[in-house]
């Protein structure tokens, strides 16, 4: 019983430690962007992505910042996200040449214009004194 | 001059050696599928997503080939090519586990129908026995 | 005779009202916005998605804005139309929470970046006092 | 603590109810072919999709159903899912013309191959006798 | 008032024609298709795109065709209608050559797996015979 | 041995020179863009899409441009790059009709909010004195 209650509080506050490790402050800004439109939306990104699967084990948060700095500049059409990612890339350890890379990579799977656009995010991101 | 004309084979040699590196049989079926229908495609596929693009040294295979697994998986509508890169990141080093994990984090990213379709390409392959 | 030319004119009368009656203000403005760019498309768009499609009575208009809205949430690059259909789903009597959880509700189907940004948008919406 | 035990239970417990209302056995079949690639995966489906989302008050089943089919009709990447949510409509009780509705409005929104493909999945499932 | 009249009737009179023309036997089965589950669609894709859109006369029809094969191969997630439309590009005059060409430019605008997949649908249709 | 290098030399300065002629000073700029990000990437761009794609014969730059306007019409995530083909398509000879026809095609393929926005752009590269 015990551990089911301990389970219950370290998904919320497991979620709550692993967002402050990966997107810090940008982090608590998109929790408080969530008040007074859906606060409880809010609880679920603190618990199913950083609760759930940015804790598990099988695959350390470099490479699962780099997966998602891929995926978002593929897609396109999540520019704040990704400004979010390629600073939490840059806070687990994932170097700026790194995040560069994998931005460029995405020109042969998603096209040029997706590349072009993330690395302009990037060069924000970078130029607001992104921890190196 | 001797550099320049180095330069212009390797791409070619270099982006067909990454190529077999990465993909192995199922890299030299997709450029089979091209002949008859865009010959010149299969060359700019071999020079420039693997001659120069694979080649470069700033980012390890296995983080490339985690940020393709998780592009594809995002992107949700290229399934012959994500078959390709869960081979393929294999190949190069990456586990079961860690594919699995890539794929899983989409969830968040792009829904759980483009995790579960992944997850769907990933059993398929590793039933036809990917090499772990 | 009288019956098709009834059905003439209905078309574009049918739609302009049924415009009016969902998107208001916004709506005439997205018109306006096509003047000297291209007028023909402010009639298409007044006739095929208006007068063709909203017009039909097999689905109440709450249950169509709520479709657009969950669509354009998911699709995730539409946010001036997005924008625009929020208020309209209000308009036609959707309550600002049952926007929220449809928007919300995206983030299973197409991630959490897309609701996020959403949700962004509905914040917009809402700030500027869009009728309960 | 009584209150956060049976939070934890219901959970898992309310979503695995939810996802039986709503997909019945093309839900089990969605689980079941987790197993031996991503079981956690199986449980994370249940607990936050149905557990958390498709569980709150604030908007009913078929308005949620008719969100969904909108919007994997729109992405257009998403077939299998698309089909069992076709499926959940029905059981919830949007009827065959309503889901027939909502995939045509999305001619409008994302074009009208992805209304075609939408059209194409509900013809297949009304064929295999879903309930009216 | 006759004018009006022959507009209703060359809306939907012209818009078939239009579709014969481009689309031959492969607009029929589209249409067919719909039968039994939305023959209102199959009108609905007659009058707008075919007599409203394709009947403009601003831009020839080799031109809109070379436009349509380069959205969906780069929108990725519509198959059976590029296939439509690589015959219908050819039949309104557009080489097999060109038809490569514009879907080998989508590898930079949409990336190399859209390109492929275009490719694989383009051989596809040239191998059951299409018209040069 | 001549002439391999000349095919060095050529792919990078046929790229540019293709660059200029279609994107003018907008194409400059994009380079200038990626001075101290990823200057490599500069290269690859003109390089593979100008020197290699660009460049291939057996489709007019014209149709090469409306494919492109086309398509980032239709993915709807690439605004910037529209608004710098939206240019070079009026550079190399497409009218300004023809470029909104091209957009308006895409309601029927991308829905109406792809057109209504790729429209957007396209009066907004008019307003700024976009050659006839």
């Amino acid at each position: 019983m015990k551990d089911m209650l301990m389970n219950i509080e370290s998904r919320y506050e497991r979620g709550l430690a692993k967002l402050r490790e990966i997107d810090g402050e940008a982090g608590e800004r998109v929790l408080e962007s969530l008040d007074g439109i859906a606060p409880d939306f809010a609880r679920y990104l603190i618990e199913f992505p950083f609760g759930d699967i940015y804790s598990r084990p099988s695959l350390d948060l470099k490479s699962r910042e780099i997966a998602v700095v891929a995926a978002l500049t593929a897609l396109g059409n999540a520019a704040p996200q990704l400004k979010v990612h390629i600073q939490g890339a840059i806070n687990v350890g994932v170097t700026r040449a790194e995040v560069v890379e994998t931005i460029m990579q995405m020109a042969v799977y998603a096209g040029f214009p997706a590349a072009l656009n993330g690395l302009t995010v990037a060069k924000e991101v970078f130029a607001q004194g992104a921890k190196q």
